[in-house]
């Protein structure tokens, strides 16, 4: 693979790729999950989904923590995709970059693990509070790169 | 035009740029569906908001279907916007991209078409599969071109 | 600094990395926002989560109120991140889309402002279809060049 970008290193942008395409799918499998509850409890969020036996409600604590947790990718991996992206052109150390990418996927995945599969309120907060500011990292260092 | 990055093709650019900002502005357009709806049921989700004769509410059906709509938007455009960007890095067949992306553009306006016009559950059901299950086969393709 | 794409002007993605990363730090502080409203309010979203005196709930006005303008956020900032980027490869005017992206940026944090901090309706209005206007021209221009 040669250079993608003048001022990306192969091995850099590689790393972005292949988990920022790790993170999609799993926000992606977000949906199969809550479709998974809502076919299990019977609860659906539009009158034509409902199937015989189930009813329209929005306040089935099993659906809607599948949806925060949703939500909470949405709030989180959707900024670091554009952040993670301009951080690649700040220059950074490969190995550095390489890492913090990876760390970022590893911390999103076990924050769903830790609020949907096995809440622990503790675990889930240290899952987000390390991708939380690793991307935050990320930002400052383009905002002082580009200023 | 010529070679956007070295490694993609004008063409696979060129359709995947021209699609996005379709669907970037089939999104923009909902806050305005939201709106109109707003005023037309006089609900708002603000108190300074409120016009005379409305009032203050979140469980308005036509209101909230709009809202789930753009919610199911944000859930799927979202994460195909990076994804559908990087599958681009990963040499694909021109003819085969361009249509992936016209593909997913069309059916992600049906899926707005079928839950917020016309309700349909299995038009929109069908709408929805597609459009994850090409941006599925997108994000597995980046994953294992960049393992 | 070099040119970073054939086709995009260094000045132009200068502008656009340091307000995209001004605007992705700016979105995820609202995370801290509501992590600060729910620790005064004693108002949690998980059961696990609750601290002692505090309760779960979904209907506090001031939490819900940061989680809209956040809502809001996603809404419009995030469409923006992708069209904002494409539109560089249109070859607008330096000078133009420089002060466009800044412009989005400005916006969208007296959007904040004016929604969470000193809610007005009229300026919270503003600075909405400002950023709103600003990427629908911005998505329409890319419209047009990759037809």
């Amino acid at each position: 693979m040669s250079l993608v970008f003048g001022q990306i290193e192969p091995a850099v942008f590689q790393a972005y790729a292949f988990w920022a395409a790790v993170l999609g799918l799993k926000m992606l499998l977000m949906s199969v999950l809550t479709g998974l509850q809502r076919g299990s409890k019977k609860v659906f969020s539009n009158p034509e989904d409902v199937k015989p036996g189930g009813k329209v409600a929005y306040d089935d604590p099993d659906v809607e923590r599948v949806r925060r947790a949703h939500r909470n990718d949405m709030e989180n991996i959707l900024p670091y995709f554009i952040i993670g992206f301009l951080y690649m052109f700040t220059g950074p150390n490969v190995t550095v970059a390489s890492n913090l990418f990876r760390l970022v996927a590893i911390v999103r995945i076990s924050h769903t693990v830790f609020h949907v599969l096995v809440p622990v309120h503790k675990f889930r907060g240290i899952s987000w509070a390390v991708g939380f500011f690793t991307t935050v990292f990320m930002g400052v260092r383009i905002v002082v790169h580009f200023l």
